[in-house]
């Protein structure tokens, strides 16, 4: 073999590498966004991409790396139906910045409603292991936090890069608990209008109360509440 | 057998069933306390109660009510946790029912960090074959959304009932997203002091902005941005 061919059968070798990746992942996401993450089975994953149950092993690191790739694929539609409801001009009032906050939230709520199987499933997942997130999924996060720091630099000037960083988490988890609650038939239910309405007041409330939000590390930091 | 010999035999037989009732719910508080849901199976649940297993299903009416029954167990736990931090005074100021409801949400936050896998087991668990949550579960919900309704009767008097119950429960929902995913490593991790302060910080936010939570019904219950 002259290294022409060689380079030749790598390069179709790492081409049936990809597809093969790409047919599991599709895989995956099939039976993620049908039944969960309980539905999930090497075996059957394996059928569907028509290898061996040992190949996807040879493709990925583990089936928590192919589960990782489904959770990149809802992080970015998550990502565009957020971006799709931003308001496009800049905030020219302060009003404008906190109305974009509420948009994202309503935005937040359809998707976990309309996707709410594979949405679920971004959360329930978790690593074996305790193995680290690789750094890809990592950025995914934080692209979705920056969609709310955003009206944050309006609302809250003063608050600096790691500051307004951890405040967007903050609120992002709020919002992510009433719509989390709020569409779980068990704990909390409740229909998709009024749940609409307590999410949009809800976020209005923390907007207009926003100087709390400043000084946001004094003395809360130590616990002064009893032990339980 | 006489009549009294045959009440005895029933009142044994209710004892026992009563006896074996709490020696399984005992053993499946210790698993899901360590382990979680996931670490439950019915054979090792009567192997620790020592009783077979098809004995499980005299005495509940499916592994769901068992769960349940733990479930209750939390829930109590976690009722005592918040009362304990309540004011025990009347309130005497807005800023009293609104620090209120800020202890209520630092001892939420310590209860799950104390109590961590059996907290979480209270939300992933789900009934199986969509079957209704019984009565005294539901009950015990309300008695934790009562507590975050005290407070709110000072914030927002003029909230009736079933309006100030919801609310209590969204209050409670933003809480929970901002202890579950603060505490979970994958999504979202903050060390604990910084979690307090950001939870406070956004409990503190929306009571002062409690304006915005009197007229929650209104425009946005509809939908008017655009479908993802």
């Amino acid at each position: 073999m002259n290294s022409f061919q060689r380079r030749l059968v790598i390069a179709t070798q790492r081409d049936r590498h990809a597809a093969l990746r790409k047919r599991l992942i599709n895989a995956a996401e099939r039976t993620i966004a049908a039944n969960g993450l309980a539905g999930l089975r090497a075996r059957d994953l394996a059928g569907e991409a028509a290898c061996a149950v040992g190949t996807i092993y040879n493709v990925f690191e583990h089936l928590d790396e192919l589960i990782l790739c489904v959770g990149l694929r809802t992080l970015a539609m998550l990502d565009t139906a957020l971006g799709a409801v931003r308001l496009a001009r800049p905030y020219g009032s302060m009003e404008d910045a906190a109305e974009d906050l509420v948009r994202l939230a309503l935005a937040y709520l359809e998707f976990a409603a309309k996707h709410t199987v594979r949405w679920r499933a971004l959360f329930e997942h978790r690593m074996s292991e305790a193995r680290p997130l690789p750094q890809w999924f990592v950025d995914q996060q934080h692209a979705l936090f920056a969609q709310v720091e955003r009206p944050l630099v309006t609302l809250l000037p003063e608050l600096e890069g790691d500051a307004r960083r951890t405040l967007a988490r903050t609120l992002f988890s709020a919002v992510h608990g009433i719509v989390a609650l709020g569409l779980e038939e068990k704990l909390v239910s409740l229909p998709l209008p009024d749940l609409r309405s307590q999410l949009a007041a809800t976020v209005r409330a923390i907007t207009t109360g926003r100087d709390q939000l400043r000084s946001i590390d004094s003395a809360d930091r130590q616990l002064d509440v009893p032990r339980c």
